[in-house]
């Protein structure tokens, strides 16, 4: 039987912020309502051998899975400061972040990151080591950051308002975008410099 | 305009090994022919400000973004053993793994590590650090391995057909299933129970 592997959100937002406690889950899976192969209805079913409901072709029986979605960001460093953008889209527009995005297919995590990099900050890359993993459960997304060395010029990619560098003590943690961001922000400062392994940070709605 | 996310991979099978090279590069994305909410036909297009082309609905204009997709597993360790399993199912029917899987909606990746381990192995854990993390470029996979403490007794579950423990000179190399997990194994025996951060690998096709 072929199938195939859909993500859930609703929108293509990455760095969501869990949805204040007593919102709706609807997050968890997206909606569906055709078969993407032979365009009869889908329904909602546990199929034997499987834990999980899954949407399943009423006609040609595909199986439409939903599985989380990764981001990758970087923090891109030269002499003692590092790289933020303000961001020029929704969500969280006019808000600073870390250069990151969703990881698409063909690349690697570490190309990811770079490439995010170049389009919101016109600023090319060397990633060096996984430094934090924010696991956004309510929004099924995975965000892997990375440390890494700026290696020339800066300016704003279409996505961003400002591109600038600070020292740690110049960061505007007000002002800082996505709680994910935040986090990751905060290790990377608390490492300063070192490998020490992967943080690993959990971010679900408060239950209600 | 609403989006969704689909993942490219035409069959759903983790640990995948990269084609032999020559091998048409099909499953960068997978094919799609409707959309999937309102059936009328699709078409591959780059839209403006992307990068990348996607897939569109001619109707709707509904984007279906497809994305790589995350594999969790761990190396379940007690009293300087790991245990692994032999799969039951293809592919590699017949060779040892460590338990890993599809990350699912709804957990974070330790959690998803855990419940691979239990349906694999019937075994509960404790998972520790993030060790190694391998970009399966050509599959649209990436694979995050960590440590973690058996808790109990252990079973093959319903798709394995051997659970067994192993200490490091009686790992059976030439009967891993998946590059990924060797990669993985081979590392975390490096690391002697140390955290040294995480281990990135990238398997690609070769050209040709």
């Amino acid at each position: 039987m072929p199938v195939s592997i859909q993500n859930p959100v609703s929108e293509r937002k990455w760095g969501f912020d869990p949805p204040p406690s007593g919102t709706k889950s609807s997050l968890r899976h997206h909606k569906m309502k055709y078969c993407s192969f032979c365009a009869q209805t889908v329904s909602r079913k546990t199929l034997d051998g499987d834990t999980h409901q899954r949407w399943v072709c009423d006609g040609c029986g595909h199986i439409h899975y939903q599985n989380p979605l990764i981001v990758v960001g970087c923090v891109p460093e030269k002499d003692g400061k590092i790289l933020l953008c303000k961001r020029a889209i929704e969500p969280r527009y006019g808000y600073w972040t870390v250069p990151a995005g969703f990881m698409e297919l063909g690349e690697s995590q570490a190309q990811g990151a770079a490439r995010e990099t170049l389009e919101e900050a016109c600023a090319e890359v060397q990633i060096g080591h996984m430094f934090a993993s924010v696991d956004v459960v309510d929004a099924g997304q995975v965000h892997l950051f990375f440390t890494a060395k700026l290696l020339g010029d800066f300016a704003p990619g279409d996505e961003s308002l400002e591109v600038e560098m600070f020292s740690e003590d110049e960061i505007p943690w007000d002002d800082i975008a996505f709680h994910s961001g935040r986090y990751a922000l905060k290790k990377y400062f608390e490492d300063e410099g070192e490998n020490n392994g992967v943080h690993i940070h959990e971010l679900r709605r408060a239950k209600s």
